[in-house]
């Protein structure tokens, strides 16, 4: 849908509107693609992510309230009134709310990417600009090509009676499609990138690709190896449950403030290899200046990218293996068949959240280029020269301060919204099974309906005070340095200030993020790992202080964290659309 | 302390030395300076709040895991081998601790603040610049005066039988000493900053030690908000306890990460309006540019400060309560005695959750003085201007980033550390428990001297990774981009680079370490709240909720918070110690 939105767009601009020199498609044009496009995905994004995160966790630790700690009846048990809440709200948060948040980041960048390529393109002189412009285009192409060779590849088992492992056979398709990915991205970029003015420019870019590729793969193994119950984090994690439910969440939030160390060194390595790969690529302006930098990172983002079609596959196989759980108890079917679901259940949420690590990953990458395109925009509105941020001034620190404290802010409305709706869910159910006795004793069937309608209108209401926060505060922090930048002298106060708060907030977004993600995800599995018999298995105390990390961790990775990767992208789209009222 | 070594150092370096134009002492002294006494301070600072903190909370969760939840036995029990560890803990890690924080901050605040004085003085030609370099030596002096007054203030009570509140007891000596700070400080101003270039700049400047007064008072009155039971918040947090473990989590944290919107709002509106207030003083250079701003921010943390005795004395208030009530207990006085203690208790989490809350808004301020500090001296150094650090540079990005990262990383280690050394503790109390049958029955001793010992040699083996981590990382990030620079031929890429490192982790650093401190402290005042009789009162399956949280709370508030308070001190003291080697 990326793909084919953006090209009919592209169409419609170059061709229809008669913008016939692709040079001509510029930084000025770009809140135009940019409004229409990045922005509307990224609103969308917002709410799918928000609201449906409030949903899908208020239903399930509502659920879980009353119907495994109250009731004692089992997980997805028919009897519980929020049970189809809870099974929806997997599709609603999980398989929606991701699906937006990638769509979101493919679109952004390719359309940053883009104008990028077109504006540099045109500054080097190249004679068919073409190549440059079009090339996003063509690499997420190939991505559903590549991802389904790699969807097909897994396909054909050899015995299906036999049990295997589902997180190898799911990586076996993952290697196929990255393996892919080199070889067509290698291709594309020789084909689209080639240039006479540098000749070997296409190869550097290939490397710059490579090196999105590898950061994809290493983001996808580190969060496996801090959330997978086979590796040491998780089973230390597991451990500390023996202690009690203290030692359990120290051990994990520790857990998850440490596995941000390894993505961010990764990250940083990727931006500034990119960077340099592509100022060294022999790009150079009329002035000799070398300018491929940027594009470099771009590139690197779409080689991180180039495989989102396979990532996205291994994200809905967790909520269709937690339905499929659903199903299954609630059609009574014997224990076996329950403990498939659960094995499948347990490799769904190491790829739930090795695409929210992958998500935030690209996330952090595409932020780089739309500060740049934010900066191009104000520098073409204000008509000055606008190429740093400096912090060292005090108002500009100040917006920095602002920018990580929104993360925080929206942090804590998210998970409290989660808190509220879920006591919502849990007045219901309470209210249901005193009500009507006879739930209990399969006489008479549950008003899941109700259920369902609590958590969806709770839901939509909850999420319009962080959403708000989100949209609303970097133009009051804009609006407000622009008049104190008016009375004292300064007349890009306003556009420095909201510059800092963006990179403030995406550095800290992406560090929150992370957090949230991984002590979530490990929490979930070190619960799992109990249940397969360690440390005394279910209904011991590991097993309930497990039980708490997990409720702690579900607002946490599947609200909070996966909502700031859509915030962090939103706030980018909403400086770059809202730049002119801060000049 | 901190006055008087100071002025020590100042006669050494200004009489003996023979450094005899103040105007002599500028930036490329201030390593001497810092080096000495700056940095040794913040040193020690933190191998003090860090090994301290691990000290007394792996003693306290120690102690409660085996004798508190395995044993049965109250809190204090005299027959818990741990209890003289936890006793003595709360003194390192408390009153050594935050005393070596404030004493830090104390001295890098004068000092810094004498060096600013003195160069903008030499910069804007006043003939006695002696004003300005002194003046923070007087403000200190004062506030040994004036919050020793507060103190005496409250010293006479009526009568002696009845209980009064100790909170506004406490509050009533803190208004007297921040009445007394507004006066002695505008009369410092008055004295010490009037010159005749600029007749009212010492009126802006008393405008400034009031805007770090008020910033005091609100950021301690902003902490009591949230972590006295008195008030919404922690009966919120409490409330949630009576659904369970998770509930209660989920809903601290999110009170942690709420709280950190108004202290950070509170802290913007302080730097931006003291640096317009010394902005427009009246004093400008010899080309006429206004010069005072950063003296106006550097007099904000003065006022901010100049109330710290008073402060520093809340805090012991807690330690002190807290060690009474485990002498009651051991003593086995009536139960009466110890209901009064536990009050004093209360009140001393609220004490020492403000003076953290004081520690880190003092310790915000005076980063910013030490940025500058920084840049001054790279400035010096290398020979060239250096007054920007612009963060649309990709590696200067990415130093923000890693900066960032560090601050996770070391919470998360500090965090572990608390988690490992319990361990320790509770498999020696339960050794103990096993050999010594007699211990229950009061007919054995325990040995005690055997916790205190495993403690301290844990506590000070733990905290090396961290320490390390801290001192290290911005060293070896500085010279990697140094290097990396010198190869792509930018000559301060690695100054550049560190400064946005110490800026981001200093944002990051304020802000992890306002929703830590601020979590924890409502974590213990809502299990405190419940032991009042709350919600089903002690023994209740709230009240187990609430020690869940308690727990957690602990590592959060007085390890790994606290550090970070004196780490964002200790970056940017390392970084201008070891700034040549970035060049």
């Amino acid at each position: 849908m990326a793909v084919i939105g953006i090209a009919i767009l592209y169409a419609i601009f170059y061709v229809w509107l008669g913008v016939d020199s692709p040079g001509a498609m510029k930084v000025t044009d770009l809140p135009l693609l940019l409004v229409g496009y990045g922005f509307g995905a990224s609103f969308v994004a917002l709410f799918a992510q928000l609201g449906g995160g409030i949903y899908t966790k208020a239903a399930d630790v509502g659920a879980d309230l009353v119907g495994k700690v109250e009731q004692g009846i089992p997980e997805d048990d028919p009897r519980n009134p929020a049970v189809i809440a809870d099974l929806v709200g997997d599709n609603v948060g999980d398989c929606a709310a991701r699906g937006a948040d990638l769509f979101e980041s493919i679109a952004a960048e390719i359309i940053s990417a883009m104008i990028l390529g077109g504006t540099m393109a045109q500054r080097c002189k190249i004679e068919d600009p073409s190549g440059f412009i079009l090339f996003p285009l063509v690499v997420h192409s190939f991505d559903l090509v590549i991802s389904s060779v790699g969807i097909f590849s897994i396909r054909n088992k050899g015995d299906l009676g036999a049990i295997e492992d589902p997180m190898s056979i799911l990586q076996k398709g993952y290697s196929v499609t990255i393996i892919l990915a080199v070889l067509t991205f290698g291709l594309s970029t020789r084909w689209m990138l080639y240039t006479e003015q540098a000749p070997s420019a296409w190869l550097n870019f290939a490397l710059c690709g490579l090196v999105g590729i590898m950061t994809a793969y290493i983001f996808v193994w580190i969060t496996k190896y801090y959330t997978d119950y086979k590796h040491e984090p998780v089973r230390t994690l597991a451990l500390s449950s023996s202690t009690g439910h203290g030692t359990n969440i120290i051990a994990g939030v520790s857990l998850g403030l440490e596995s941000t160390a390894l993505p961010v060194l990764v990250i940083s390595v990727a931006i500034v290899s990119a960077y340099w790969l592509g100022h060294t690529s022999g790009l150079v302006d009329e002035s000799g200046t070398p300018t491929g930098g940027l594009f470099g990172t771009a590139v690197a983002t779409m080689g991180m990218l180039s495989t989102a079609a396979y990532v996205l596959t291994m994200d809905m196989f967790g909520p269709i293996a937690d339905n499929a759980g659903g199903i299954v108890e609630m059609s009574q079917q014997p224990e076996s068949v329950r403990e498939i679901t659960d094995v499948l259940d347990a490799v769904g949420n190491t790829t739930k959240a090795t695409t929210k690590g992958f998500a935030i990953g690209s996330a952090a990458l595409a932020s780089f280029l739309l500060f740049s395109a934010y900066m191009d925009e104000v520098a073409t509105f204000a008509n000055v020269p606008f190429n740093q941020v400096d912090i060292a001034i005090p108002e500009v620190f100040v917006g920095g301060l602002l920018g990580s404290m929104l993360i925080y802010l929206f942090s804590a409305w998210a998970c409290s919204a989660v808190g509220r709706t879920a006591q919502e869910v849990v007045n219901e159910v309470r209210r249901q099974f005193i009500e009507r006795p006879g739930i209990m004793d399969y006489k008479e069937k549950p008003d899941y309906g109700r259920c369902v309608s609590i958590v969806a209108s709770a839901s939509l209401r909850e999420m319009i005070k962080p959403g708000a926060l989100a949209i609303i505060s970097p133009i009051v922090v804009g609006f407000v340095f622009r008049v104190l930048g008016y009375y004292t002298g300064h007349p890009l106060l306003g556009a420095k200030v909201v510059a800092a708060m963006l990179m403030f907030a995406t550095v800290s977004g992406i560090l929150m993020a992370l957090f949230l993600n991984t002590a979530g995800g490990a929490w979930d599995n070190a619960k799992k790992y109990i249940e397969t018999g360690a440390l005394g298995g279910k209904g011991s105390d590991s097993h309930k202080a497990a039980v708490t990390g997990d409720t702690v961790g579900d607002p946490f990775k599947d609200t909070a964290g996966p909502s700031l990767h859509v915030l962090i992208k939103m706030l980018a789209t909403i400086t770059l659309v809202m730049a002119p009222i801060f000049l």
